[in-house]
């Protein structure tokens, strides 16, 4: 959504990198299966509605190739192995697969990686919002770029949104009751709220009168800074249930309420969809000059 | 030549791959040098003479991605990083380029690398000849390949040739005197036998007489054993030349003859490869249906 407002904004061409290659090859799953959920990852996608003349969505094992994989060449020969050791920790046990990957991720960071979208257009600057995790590419990336004679990418990262359980816990695919997911239906969503949300609040209506909450540590607060548009409303929500005049369950059910609404928006968005726009030829969007 | 031999008797599909990015790579020249190499490099491959309708030449920069891709990710995956240590040396310091190129290399090995060739064709065998230094590779693709559900690819490897100076020297680009070039003119091939050609014949004409030729250290009928294709008369020069009764003159004369020959149909025949025919699209010759 952040991604969506840039674009909005300031009327950017944006490229959008599906590393099913990257799934393919630490989650050891096949070829096949991870270019199968990079085509579901880019329905997903497509569904928050960029501005289709302006957006270039590409899986690596559809598009390495040519000009991105010249630049992929020459981003290796400026990284050597004790470098990427000291960056992303491989071991002498870890396939060459994982080695070979840091430049595949690097080059989208260069226009000329794109000579159909930016032909000689290599003054351009890329901006790249992502989440912190791939900061180490992206410093690998930095550190290259200039002894190619391309500018550095700049980095807006993203840090990540807590698990359900709290700050200490950490999303995981193997625990669906630690996120909530698109899929959810609204009953999904309330009982997770309900049940699994880690609260700041007091444990009966009494003492949450009587001290309010803390909203340090409160995972409805935390998720409502992300989702609720109005700051107002959120500022207001932060004083009364702080000072214990609102309930944990208000606060629980104004967030089930946005995020239903946002799940439900995005299905349907997601079911509009067609296979036809997510697979074109190589299952991109093209779509500028 | 020999690989033109085996098409023309076997009547087979050949593939021939360009490694420019190795190129590129190890030897640090530029990506647009490298590739402008190939392309000279395609021209006296095409001299050859190969079977036009049954022949495929890419160059690594120009043909990388797809399916092609798709196998480099799965190969990478079967090969860890000690391991190409083990069979390639590398160490820390080497950049990640030359860690990533065995899986390039090893692909052409598989009929799946090449949809447009051999479309559902995966039972065809590979038969690869190939100079002995690029054992290592091959070595490590038959050992992946039963993993991957493909076919080992067969080996003829070529021993290299001896230098000018003697087996104990080594054919060597930094001096121009340890072998004969294409590009050699008639005069030069004659001057560099006369001069360098180290001979296991005696120093005089009294003592060759005498004591007759060593043949096993004899550069003139090491190169004829390669290029003198009729059997019968290499075998007279070296029952002649051995006993003495032949001069080392007569030997490298006839050597001289033979090879400035070959030099000249070569030029002849590169003279007559267009730009226009080494350089389709991605210069390469398509060719079969």
């Amino acid at each position: 959504m952040f991604t969506k407002y840039l674009q909005d904004a300031f009327k950017v061409p944006l490229v959008i990198q599906l590393t099913d290659d990257e799934k393919c090859m630490w989650k050891n799953i096949s070829v096949e299966e991870s270019q199968r959920l990079a085509r579901e990852n880019a329905k997903d996608i497509i569904a928050c509605g960029f501005d289709v003349t302006r957006t270039f969505i590409f899986s690596d094992f559809d598009y390495v190739g040519g000009a991105f994989y010249k630049n992929m060449v020459k981003v290796a020969k400026c990284v050597t192995y004790n470098k990427v050791v000291g960056i992303f920790g491989f071991t002498g046990e870890d396939h060459i697969g994982k080695v070979s990957f840091p430049p595949v991720q690097a080059v989208p960071s260069f226009p000329s990686s794109f000579p159909h979208l930016f032909n000689g257009k290599d003054h351009l600057r890329c901006l790249i919002p992502c989440a912190i995790d791939q900061d180490p590419y992206f410093r690998m990336t930095r550190d290259v770029a200039p002894r190619l004679g391309y500018h550095k990418p700049a980095l807006i990262e993203s840090s990540f949104f807590p698990a359900l359980q709290g700050d200490t816990g950490k999303m995981s695919a193997s625990d669906p009751n630690s996120a909530i997911y698109v899929t959810d239906s609204a009953k999904d969503i309330k009982d997770k709220i309900n049940r699994y949300a880690f609260t700041g609040g007091q444990d009966t209506k009494e003492k949450q009168r009587l001290y309010g909450a803390n909203l340090e540590v409160d995972i409805p607060v935390k998720y409502l800074s992300f989702f609720l548009e109005d700051d107002d409303e959120l500022e207001h929500i932060k004083t009364e249930y702080g000072s214990g005049r609102m309930l944990t369950f208000d606060v629980k059910k104004r967030l089930t309420e946005i995020l239903v609404e946002i799940v439900e928006r995005h299905r349907r968005a997601r079911a509009a969809v067609t296979d036809e726009v997510s697979s074109l030829n190589v299952w991109w969007m093209h779509l500028w000059p």
